[in-house]
Formats: structure tokens, C-alpha cells, sequence
């Protein structure tokens, strides 16, 4: 660990002590709780040199401590190694939340009774800041909290850390063309007006930036791989208002927003401005996506905030046929780039391409696509070993190359006009051990199995799940992450509400899953230091029929992308399983193959033929 | 339907519209939320012949609803026919709860701000009047109840109904004796004050009537196959108080008592001693089984009144190696009687015998085991379209013969001492059919693999459910109830807080199953009408195998009754599943051929062979 690192959580403690702070939270979140943030966010990486996705710093006066979940404890074990940073496991037993570590660690001091915990309250969710609340009141514990926006950035600039954490800039903002608007505008914002009718509200405040392009029909360039704006969305009976970047109002934005008597505020007024749009009314927002200083703004002026949504989530979850009818078709195309780039591959000799490169080809495939705008994500190009780590991060000048006698995973997805894609291959170079053909067949099993689930309406992730682990399970073998994520149409890789997981609390456990929804499918075996496995296809849930039991729904897949039969054990199969398996093959053939070469189509008629 | 329920009703909603009352709630429960209740309560019945265990009347001044569960669907519709009650079918899409049904009536009449529901106060739980007043806060409306324990059964009384609903008795409570007692009373006191200690709270009050038996080792006979006595239990850092009815005080509790320091009340002055105790004191019980008015003197004496358990759910439902033991054993020979049963039906010629001849024969059989102490439920013996009803119940003089060509079900169980049981067995009588070949098979295929799940430690009903569910989702069937229950020791017969369901709200959602939990496993298809299905072994969570991914759990049967071979369908089994039928027959010769007579046993072995 690079001593900076250690100077800045130095200067940060001799702060805290300074200010009677107990503990501080750095947390890479923005004000709108986007799972992905642009690098003015990322200032977590900069106190502690943990460049995972997910990970939460709690500096106290003598002590620090980085949560971060099971995709990333190897890579996190490696990069804080040499610093005194405790890294929490999240999920793994006898490890406390953020907020049951605070409670727990006050609830015997009795001569302290309130505790005084920082933050970035631009940046700190409302419903997070409850949540720390709630879990101090339950041992007798007051909490309070110090805002403040500037403390850690100021020991950046102090410390000379790089340009990226003090520019903060919006890119200019689309609007979509009518072919690729997946819902008419006047229609979700009539929904909205329906929702607070029903609720009894005056105002929707939205601070969610992929809900935000949704609901009007636009997209922005603010985050890498998530086209979105940074932007605040307000409606009310009379009003809809977006507030943007000045940077960001092309004139083709002022003239749609004319069009839709949207009125355009600047993003840099929205404190102001809100006051001016709320005051008095009654506010219905979510707690989850808005800053604690939003909601202080809020309240302050004398508004009835209300937690909820207005239905915003499920309208974004649900896709229309038109745009379902898009998705399809990108995805067919999004496929053959990855047989393609799997063609290029087995003409590689062994020993001669890196992940570097490898992930370089994919991307390089993917901008062949006319529609094509960058990716969804940063390609996860793993082999071996560097497969293990969930989110393996590709470096060029440090990777692996592709030998004989492991597995490679590839883990991508494209920004399409027309919709947002995302795919795991796990392939073997050379020649696979029995293991990895035993283990890579229960992924299989578990990704048809799942694939192939027919359920009720009313079943939510919870229910499913298991299908897609049993086989691990079988085997006391397990992965440490969700089954499965919603997908965005021309947005967020990842969104919710819906989610196939074995736990879930809140709106993301209780979630039906509903015809028209889409979900990855991706479970895994993880074997630290000696190989990953993961295989990922695409489903949309649709009907499958209606009878007097109710209503039963199915998947169909999106993605079309062969599975790596000489990683198949087929005596571990089941017949069903393998007639699964046997018929997924094909269809990948029947849809792919007329986007092939005659090379590429010879290749992959080999590929799915399982006699 | 007989004229004298109608006149009931009539006269009840004459004294409605005298009192100013809205709508009132008949439901058949008792002050202590149990599922069975005796005679004295079932008052529901009597206002509108409906007899199945589960079912709530509303009744306004003009018009009726009965609301049930989809186990009595068929049965109710039968029972109602030619009322004007209006049949609310439970779990059915739009259908609504009774409390969105009261709060929808009155959603849009603008010009009534209070609705005024009236109900028996001790009958009536705190946890479902709540639910009530919230429904009505929700459409901004007042609800305010009008408690009367004495308004429906004056009506019984005005009317000539039967003596049963004015008799209110106890009978004399046992204390187990040492070798049955499950685990230690001074243990199980100590837990509820651990818990009161890490709660903050003085006293734990619990009303339910198989907790208050299960923690200081005692059993009743207030409840038919419950073995319960009506009390309640008063647990504080001083003081355990046992209130029982004065009948029920054997010298043997006496002395029992005082060697525990147990406290024996009268529970007929329930009320008034509840003041005495809770005085200004903070009060943990649970809100779902606490009737309304006892929550009211509590409050009234300035109780604080926390929600919760105190922890006795889990120690009820976790049973001890000493408890698992004794269960075992009574199993096996629960199972042999069962299986001494199928022998003795496989010789009776079809045609000759009625559903209510064999109910007897296996009930005698039961009698027959030394430590039976009766049935843990009537036994539901149905043959053919009556089986299609889930919980039939089989009538001496109005019952089916077993012809041949259709299926007979039996779901039964015993009380013993040492546990007590329930299991089910459908079998053909004469020659299936395919169809009941392909139905049956899925059934068995659905429990066998529920029974074989291996699952991690976390896991809660909801994510087992679909293992048992799936083979009938397959071909878009469902079976309109949980797929399994918990069972108490030496109790109910039904027991939380655990249960394997597709979806669960509250504790019963939310339960983990963990090692020493007990489940049902009873998977069906129902086919009104035509035959119904239902197979049920009963399981014991055991831990699998502990490793880095985490604790892994299985299960264990403890049913050991044969398959009927002859309704499988062996083309329709993948070969795993195969296999797991016949380890599952194996086992069952095994564990209870040493029970049986030669001829008993040669029968079992063909039974269970599936060469």
C-alpha cells in the first residue's frame, strides 16, 4: 500500500479529533445513489487505494475499517495489504454492517451517550442516515450527524491528488429519436400524476439519473458505461421539471423541452430551486436516492416528504413491446459479437493473447455494430486465477496471458441504440482437468435450470433462486452474490427493482417478477487462487399460460452465445438437463448464424452440435 | 342452507343498525389466537353453517361475506349454497383481505369519516385490529370498535343453540413427566429473561396456549388433539405466573409449582391480576396472539407494551437432542401403523369399505402404540372427488365407498408421548388411470425433492418452496396452499414460526430453517371434482457440512410410509429422481419392517421393492 494513502487517513484522524468527529464515512457515492459514479465521486480509492466498485471507508480517531462485498475480498485483501485498513467481508458471518458496527461499538461506553458521525450529507442517502439512526437508537445511543461536503476532498487537494476529484462537468444531454423512445413521455408523466393522486401528494422528486433519462426520454454521457445525466426530475400536477447542467441544455433539449412544457432548471440551483417548487407541499420521493441534505432542504421549508416512488421503478422494470422488440434484436446482433470474438479466439495459438488483448478484440467487435454506443460496463477479460475475482479489473500492463489448461471468463456488454447488453462466457484453452468440467457443468445446470423455470405470477426473486445454485449447493459449494439483475433499456446494466437473489430486504426482495422484465442469469463457482466460472444469459419473463391455478410465467432468453461443450460432462447431467442444453445450442445457431461469416458459421455449427 | 342461520344473521344485523354499528366480525377465534379452538368458541358455524377450520364472517346491516382459505373452497361453496353470504375466496386475485375489504366500502364516501367495527374485544388480537385501523389511515378514515363479548352469543342463546357455546371448562392439566420433558424449565425461564435483559423489559407476557405448556413442561386437554390448557404465562426477573383455570389445578401442578416457584393464578381473574403485575412495568408479548382487550388493561395501567417473543418461538421450534430422540422413535412407530393400515386396506375388497370404516381402522391403530394419546388432528380419509377438497372431513353417515378406479387420501396423525405426528398417503384403489399416473408421480417427485434439498444456513421457506412446486409448475398446475408447516412437540400439530410457502409476511416469512426444525413436506394437485393428491413426510433440518463457503443444511425424513408404486410413472422421473424413490423405499422397509408381523412384512417388502 502506497504510503499516501496512509498520509491522508492521517490528516482525516488528526481532523476528526479536531472537530469531535467519532467516526467518517467515505463512501464513492454521489448525490443521487448511482451504483456507478463519475471519478469527482471517486474519492474512497484515494484514502485507502481499494479500487473495487463497492466499498465503504469508516475512518475513526485511531482506526479504519473498508466494507466491500464477496465479488471483491480477494482483490481488496491484495490492494489493502501493508496499510492498518480491517477489511470487513459483507455477508460473511459475525460481520456487522456499517451501522451495526457503530451501534455495537458505542453500546457499552455508557458514559458517552451521542455519537458524532461525518459525512459528505450531499452524498449520504436519507435512507442510509435513517438506517444508522434507527440501529443507535436500538442500544439507547444518540447519533448525530456533521455534514460536511468539503473535509476529505480539501485533504486530496492538500495532498496533490490528480485533477479528476475537484472537476465536476456534465457532457451534452440527447434526446432519443421517436424510433428508439421505448415509452411515449406524456404517458409516464401522466402515471406519475395518476400515482400522487392516489397518494394524496402534490410533488414526484426524482434523484435517480437512470429513472431520470427514462421518464423524459433523454440520455446523458456523465457516468462511463451508464448514459446518464446528472439531473434532478420534478412533477407535479402543472409542472415538469428537469433540472440539468447549464453545460448539458443543447438547443435541441430547450426545444423538446418546449414541445413537452418541461421547464429546464439548473442542476447547480437545485437546492434553491426546490425550495421554491416544494414549499409547503407534500413531497414523494425515495428515501434510498435522496441525500440527507435534500431531504433536510425539503423539510426545512416546511414540505411533507412522503417515501415512495410513484410506480417509477416498475415502469422503467416493465418493458413495452416496442421496446422489448428492440432488445431482442440488439441482443441477436450483440451475440454474434461474441461468437465472433469466440471464433477469433480458438484460431489464437494458446500462450499468445493477453486479457489485455483479449478484451481489447471483444470491445473492438462490438463497435462493428452500427448501433453501437461503448460499452456497459468495463470488459472483465479473467484467466485462471484472475477468474476467481467476481469483478476482475483487466489492467494492460499487468494481466495474464492465455495459456493451455485453464479457463478464460468474459464478462461484457454493449450501449446499443436499441438497448443495454450484458454476457459471461467461461471457455477453456487447451484441455480442461475433470474438475473444471464437473464444476463448469453444474454452472450450466444451474443457468438452464433457472432459464427453463416455469412459475406463478406473484413469485419474487427469492423464489427462483435456488434453481440456478442447487447444483453448487448439491456440493456444498456456493457463490457469494446475487443470481440475477435487472437490466436497462439504453441504460444502467444494473437496475432494479426486481432481482434474483437468496435474500433481499425491501422493495428489491419483494418484488414480483413480472412479464416484460428482464434479468441476468448468471450463477458461478469461484475457486480463490485456482480458476472462476461463471456463465450468464439474458432472460425476459413473459407468459406462458392461464388456466384456473392462475397465471404462470416463463423465461426465453436474449442472449445467444454457445456454452463451451468441452467443458461438459454430460454423465452429470440429467436428461432434461442435457435436452436443455442440447436445445439451447441450437437455437443459438438458428438466430446467430445469419450474422456470421462462412468461416464463423461452419465454427459455430460445430460449436452447438452436441451429437 | 338452514333457515335458522339466516335468522341468526337477521337479528344481528337488526342489532347493528340499533347500536349504530357498521360491520361485525364473527371468526371462531379464541383469546389466545390458537388454531383449533373448542366448541365454546366456534360460534362462526353457527351463524352460517360453514364448518371448515378456517373461515371469518363479516356481516353489515344489509348484506354478509365469509372469507376462507383455498382449502375450504369447494366445501364452503357447498355449505353457503342458497344463503346470501357472499364467498370471499382467500389468496384468489382480487380478493381482498377483510381489512382492504372495509377500508375500500368506505373509501369514497365522502361524507362518512368514521366507521365503527364491531367485534368480541377478547377474541379479537391487537396485531389484527391494528391492521384494520392502518387500512382505514390509508384512505384517510377513522375506525372505532365497538367491543362486545356477549352480542353474537346472546343471539345463540335467543335462538335455542346448542349447550356447547355456553359451556366454558378446563380440564385437569399433567405435568411431563422428567423422562418427556424436552428441554429444562428453569432453562427456558432463564431465556425469556435473558431476552428481557437485552430488551430492556420487565415482564414477558404470552398468551399462547402451546408456548405456555412447551416452557414449563405441562400439557392440557382444552383443545381437541391440542394438548393445551387455556392459560396464560407471566415471566419477570422475580416471578413466574402460571393463570390456569381453577379446574384444571391438580395437586400434582401444585406441587409442581411450588418446587418451580411458579405463581398459580385463576384465569378467570386474568384481567384483573394482569393490572397487578404490569403496573407502569414495559411489557414484552406478542401483538398476533394478545387479544385487544388485554392489550387495552395493560395500556390503561400504563404498561409500556413492547412487541416481540422473547425468543420462545425459536426455542419452541429448534427442538433438543433429547426432544429429536423421543420424536424419532414415536415416528417409526407412527409410520408402522400407517403402513399396518395400507396392509389391511390392500386386503379389503373394493367396494366394501367406507371413508369413515377406514378412518376408524387406522385411528384404532394408533390406539394400539402404548404412548398414543390420541389424534393430533381428525383424520381426513378421502376417497376420489373428495380428496379434491384438502381438508375433508369424513362423515359417519354421509361418506364415499373406496370403489375401484380412483385414488384414496389419508392425512393423519397421533399425539404420544414422545411427539407427535402427521403424515399422508394417497394410493390407488383397483387400476389408475394414466393421468393419475402423471399427476401422482410430479407429486412425489416434488416431495422427494424438497426432502433431498441441500441449502445454506439463511435460507427461509420461501426459497425451498418452488423444489416441491416445480414439478406441478411444469405443466401450469398449482396447489393453493404452503407446501409445509412446523409441528410441535408433544402440541399442535401446526407450529411456527417456520414454513416452507412461496410468499410469507412477518415472522413466518422471515424464519431461517435451521438444524432441530421440523417440517412438513406436502406437496398436492387437486382436481375438483375428479380425485385429489397429497403426499406428506415429515423432515428434520440436520446441518450438512460446514466449510468456507458457509454451513450447509439438509433434511431427514421421519415419515417412513411406502410410495404407492403403482401410481408411479417411471418414464416420467429423471433418473436422480428415480433413485431417490428407491433409497426413500429402501429406508422405509428398513426402519419399520422390524415392527410388523411376517405377513405385514412380506407385504412391505413388495411394496417397497421397485425392481
Amino acid at each position: 500500500m502506497a504510503t499516501i494513502y496512509k498520509t491522508r487517513i492521517n490528516i482525516l484522524q488528526h481532523k476528526l479529533k479536531e472537530r469531535n468527529i467519532d467516526y467518517f464515512i467515505i463512501s464513492d457515492a454521489d448525490s443521487h445513489h448511482s451504483e456507478y459514479v463519475c471519478d469527482y465521486y471517486k474519492i474512497r480509492s484515494a484514502f485507502c487505494g481499494f479500487t473495487g466498485s463497492n466499498g465503504t471507508l469508516l475512518v475513526g480517531r485511531e482506526d479504519a475499517y473498508l466494507w466491500t462485498d464477496g465479488r471483491y475480498f480477494i482483490q481488496a485483501e491484495k490492494e489493502l495489504k501493508g496499510s492498518d485498513i480491517i477489511l470487513m467481508r459483507m455477508g460473511e458471518k459475525s460481520v456487522p454492517t456499517i451501522r451495526e458496527f457503530l451501534a455495537k461499538r458505542y453500546e457499552t461506553e455508557s458514559e458517552k451517550m451521542s455519537v458524532t458521525i461525518g459525512c459528505d450529507g450531499s452524498c449520504m442517502m436519507k435512507g442510509a442516515m435513517d438506517e444508522i439512526r434507527d440501529a443507535f437508537a436500538k442500544v439507547g445511543k444518540n447519533v448525530q450527524f456533521y455534514y460536511d461536503s468539503n473535509l476529505a476532498r480539501d485533504i486530496l487537494k492538500e495532498t496533490g491528488a490528480q485533477e479528476k476529484y475537484f472537476q465536476f462537468k456534465s457532457s451534452k444531454i440527447r434526446v432519443l429519436p421517436e424510433p428508439l423512445q421505448g415509452k411515449c413521455i406524456d404517458n409516464n408523466i401522466q402515471s406519475i400524476r395518476d400515482a400522487l393522486i392516489k397518494v394524496r401528494a402534490d410533488v414526484f422528486l426524482s434523484a435517480k439519473l437512470d429513472t431520470n433519462m427514462y421518464l423524459l426520454n433523454i440520455r446523458g454521457e456523465d457516468i462511463t458505461y451508464n448514459p446518464v445525466a446528472f439531473s434532478y426530475v420534478l412533477v407535479s400536477d402543472k409542472n415538469v421539471v428537469l433540472f440539468v447542467k447549464e453545460e448539458a441544455m443543447t438547443d435541441e433539449l430547450k426545444a423538446y423541452a418546449k414541445q413537452h412544457n418541461i421547464r429546464l432548471e439548473n442542476y447547480n440551483c437545485f437546492e434553491k430551486k426546490l425550495t421554491f417548487y416544494t414549499t409547503g407541499k407534500t413531497v414523494v420521493t425515495e428515501f434510498q436516492s435522496l441525500s440527507a441534505k435534500a431531504h433536510e432542504v425539503l423539510t426545512v421549508n416546511n414540505a411533507e416528504v412522503v417515501e415512495g416512488d410513484c410506480g417509477v421503478a416498475l415502469l422503467q422494470a416493465i418493458k413495452s413491446k416496442k421496446e422489448i422488440e428492440l432488445i431482442k434484436n440488439i441482443y441477436i446482433k450483440d451475440s454474434a459479437a461474441v461468437c465472433k470474438f469466440f471464433y477469433w479466439l480458438s484460431r489464437q495459438t494458446p500462450g499468445t493473447i493477453t486479457e489485455y488483448a483479449a478484451a481489447c478484440k471483444m470491445d473492438a467487435l462490438r463497435k462493428e455494430i452500427p448501433e453501437n454506443r461503448g460499452l456497459s460496463f468495463n470488459t472483465i477479460s479473467a484467466y485462471g486465477a484472475n477468474a476467481a475475482m467476481m469483478h476482475y479489473e483487466t489492467k494492460e500492463n499487468d494481466c495474464a496471458t492465455l495459456e493451455n489448461g485453464n479457463v478464460f471468463l468474459l464478462d461484457s456488454g454493449g450501449q446499443y441504440d436499441g438497448g443495454t447488453t450484458d454476457v459471461t462466457r467461461t471457455v477453456v484453452i487447451g484441455e480442461p482437468t475433470e474438475e473444471m468440467k464437473q464444476n463448469f457443468t453444474r454452472v450450466v445446470r444451474g443457468m438452464l435450470a433457472l432459464q427453463n423455470a416455469v412459475f406463478m405470477k406473484g413469485c419474487i426473486g427469492m423464489n427462483l433462486d435456488i434453481l440456478a445454485r442447487e447444483p453448487m449447493w448439491e456440493v456444498y459449494m456456493d457463490y457469494k452474490c446475487g443470481t440475477g439483475h435487472g437490466i436497462g433499456y439504453m441504460l444502467n446494466v444494473h437496475e432494479g427493482p426486481q432481482a434474483i437473489r437468496m435474500r433481499g430486504s425491501g422493495i428489491a426482495g419483494q418484488t414480483e417478477i413480472a412479464p416484460g422484465m428482464i434479468v441476468s442469469d448468471e450463477p458461478g463457482i469461484y475457486l480463490e487462487g485456482k480458476y472462476g466460472i461463471r456463465m450468464e444469459n439474458i432472460l425476459l419473463c413473459e407468459e406462458a399460460c392461464e388456466n384456473h391455478d392462475g397465471i404462470f410465467l416463463k423465461f426465453v432468453p436474449l442472449t445467444y452465445v454457445p456454452v463451451d461443450m468441452r467443458l461438459i460432462n454430460k454423465e452429470e447431467m440429467e436428461p432434461k438437463e442435457w435436452i436443455r442444453l442440447v436445445c439451447y445450442q441450437q437455437s443459438v445457431y438458428e438466430k446467430v448464424s445469419p450474422l456470421l461469416s462462412d468461416e464463423e458459421r461452419r465454427w459455430l455449427k460445430k460449436e452447438t452440435d452436441c451429437q
